[in-house]
């Protein structure tokens, strides 16, 4: 029995500072660096990358829309050129970054809305899986289990891994629920820790189809982000659940 | 006797046209791209990118300051640090459109203030000549002849071009007259192609030190710039002197 | 017989040039000009309040998302209270720039998708109307003929105005034509001033409900713009209906 | 005896917190709101702006240059009339949500970098001072003790006050220590308070010309700053100096 354990990190900005990422990452096996568009800069980056080396975590990039104001969350109406252009500059500028530090882009998971757009829209989804294999067709699509864009990066011939949240609360069709709902965030260490359990046991099942879970997000920006982060990996180590990195081929 | 003719490309942004690349184009031998912050997005990257490797033009990056409204023009103080990674992100992007059209990255020439700050502020130098070299330490690097800049790039082991300006008024010293004062700006496409070849001919004299040139820069953001180079490349090939891109080892 | 013609000027931006403001000012009797975020800056908002002092046409703000790559035309799912502030922003800073030169602020007109989803979103469309009568309950609020955004206006206790499209082809049900397919943007001037003529005449009737026409929107950012806008002016006094500006009581 | 204590606020952006303005608000006289170009937003400056106006602060505007990632702190090689525009346009912006929320906007304080370039940049400090008094000559004109941006605000009738910083070392000749030297920065609550009494008592001696201090700034973006700012006003209150806003004529 194994897991991934991602996070979202490199989204500080200038002089803003958001999520403890030196205290996270060694809880966590693969980071999801942004790529200066809806958050992070060239010296978030390369300091991000950097930890990430010193780690010895895998680094993927986060690609989001241009929106820092709205912080990548806001729904875009992007022509699918337009998103293919703007995940390849992403992708690249993050590379440069990952291969100065000697190490190697490893996953690709869209952020915020053109994350949650791609689970069900396929022309978005289809531009995405473009983007990720003109510029390595080995790099991993992270998406949502039973998503659009895992069976558009599957189509594309790319690895693919289906991530499920275990500080979210599902719908009962197995949906994530929407986070301004009130129970949409679940914030106790050890429900959260129960919940990744499950989820990397048993998966999950959408819409009657089971799927197994490859990867399990846990969120950096809040306070005790860190805390719980220990505390998932204790416990899936104690569930006999091997938490280690996806693999690349 | 040889010369590159060099112009910069890729400068329009979204609704906003700036520039004839596609007329320009054949009629240079190398061509600068904006990368994203003073000038340019992913899709006009992608565009001019593509329209270089059809017409055979060598490909360079053109990274300037974070500056979109001033064009890259205006003198910022940056960190060395800051400038190291701005370039990094910068390159790393443009790369990234190069490769998957399957071209390679020929040349770095920094941009507006950026590139004027670096001909006399060393540490300024420094940081671009290490982040060229932190990318790929056989991309050439291209800047004022005799300036720091060039130096440090030599300084740092890359190969480097020195660059002049046909269509700038020079001063006695040899340094370039301020574009903002009156005549600093030549406009005959004749005028501009004896500049051409005296200074490929006989390259600059500066402060008593006489530099060769390897570069020209013909300017693209007129409406007489495909004439003028097609001029410029017409009376360069009459006088002998063979137009041909920069050579990268 | 009357009619307003409105055109969207201070498109520019810092090196970028967009749209013949001079020229077509001329011919128009009122201007919304673009607040900085989609398009426009400080400067050229200036410049452009001053063009409009000086040929006594009437000033409008041009309010949109803030999305300059995508120039404010891609939509994007803002909250209410998002679509509020960011508009006082905009209004507020416009409001600056016409005070101190000697105008007053006459009218508002969203621009691009904020201006199509306004139509027909009504959150989004008493957001607007909400966030102008706050800036000054006199502002006449200008939207497409039959929106939900005048109906919100209104209901805001706003003077409204209803827009129409001389050189936008229509549907049959009186919507507008989407701008991506063939035969949505009419260029021959001479047509153009045919449609004008008719639509300031007779009105425009969308799911059978008739609508008078204030005001007519010709665009700026085409070759031909000051010179369809002079032939539109001409052949409009020819029928004779009297351009000039909406009423701001 | 009496001073004015300042305090930068409203620089959180989008989904980055900065400061802790509610905190802190109580035990200030004065704040300076971020306009949105080196840190703010609009839903960030109509939440501050309501704050300010329930404790019953005087709101200063508190522009910058177009540099976010920079935090504005970054020297840029703006035109005058550049500055100009731009301080217009963020005044503009502040202004509108002063006015809806029943307000009145107070003072100016320029922010970083423009600030300090503006202490010793008699074309810039020009540039300020007439911005200001374009939008209303009655606004105070808040800069260093003993700067041309002061000298400037008096020749233009602009009312100006003097400031100084208790948080900061100075140099033997009475200018401010850079502060990224060691020791530029004081920490300790009462050693803070002891220079606020000293300078609200005794002014500044500067290049041997004696300053009255007229405000105080607090620095608002440190975990201690309410706590700070709670004992600085104490003590001034022990010490017999009156805390209360400047007066605006």
């Amino acid at each position: 029995m194994k897991i991934d354990l991602n996070c979202d990190m490199g989204e500080s900005f200038g002089r803003y500072q958001l999520g403890n990422d030196a205290d996270i990452m060694p809880h966590v096996s693969s980071i999801n660096i942004a790529c200066g568009l809806h958050a992070g800069d060239p010296m978030v980056m390369q300091r991000t990358v950097a930890l990430a080396v010193t780690n010895e975590v895998k680094i993927g990039a986060h690609p989001g829309y241009p929106d820092l104001q709205g912080f990548g969350r806001r729904k875009m109406q992007f022509a699918p050129e337009e998103v293919e252009a703007f995940i390849i500059y992403q992708l690249g500028a993050l590379q440069a970054f990952v291969s100065i530090a000697g190490g190697k882009l490893h996953h690709v998971k869209p952020h915020g809305a053109l994350y949650n757009q791609a689970c069900s829209d396929r022309a978005l989804a289809t531009a995405i899986a473009r983007a990720v294999s003109l510029i390595d067709p080995q790099l991993i699509l992270v998406g949502l289990a039973g998503s659009e864009l895992l069976a558009m990066g599957a189509r594309h011939g790319l690895p693919t891994a289906a991530e499920a949240f275990p500080d979210r609360a599902y719908n009962s069709d197995g949906s994530l629920m929407d986070r301004d709902l009130s129970g949409a965030l679940v914030t106790d260490p050890q429900l959260i820790a129960q919940n990744a359990i499950r989820l990397a046991k048993e998966g999950l099942t959408i819409n009657e189809v089971h799927h197994a879970i490859d990867t399990l997000c846990l969120h950096g920006d809040h306070p005790y982000a860190a805390e719980t982060a220990r505390i998932v990996k204790e416990q899936l180590r104690k569930a006999h659940v091997h938490v280690r990195p996806l693999l690349r081929l």
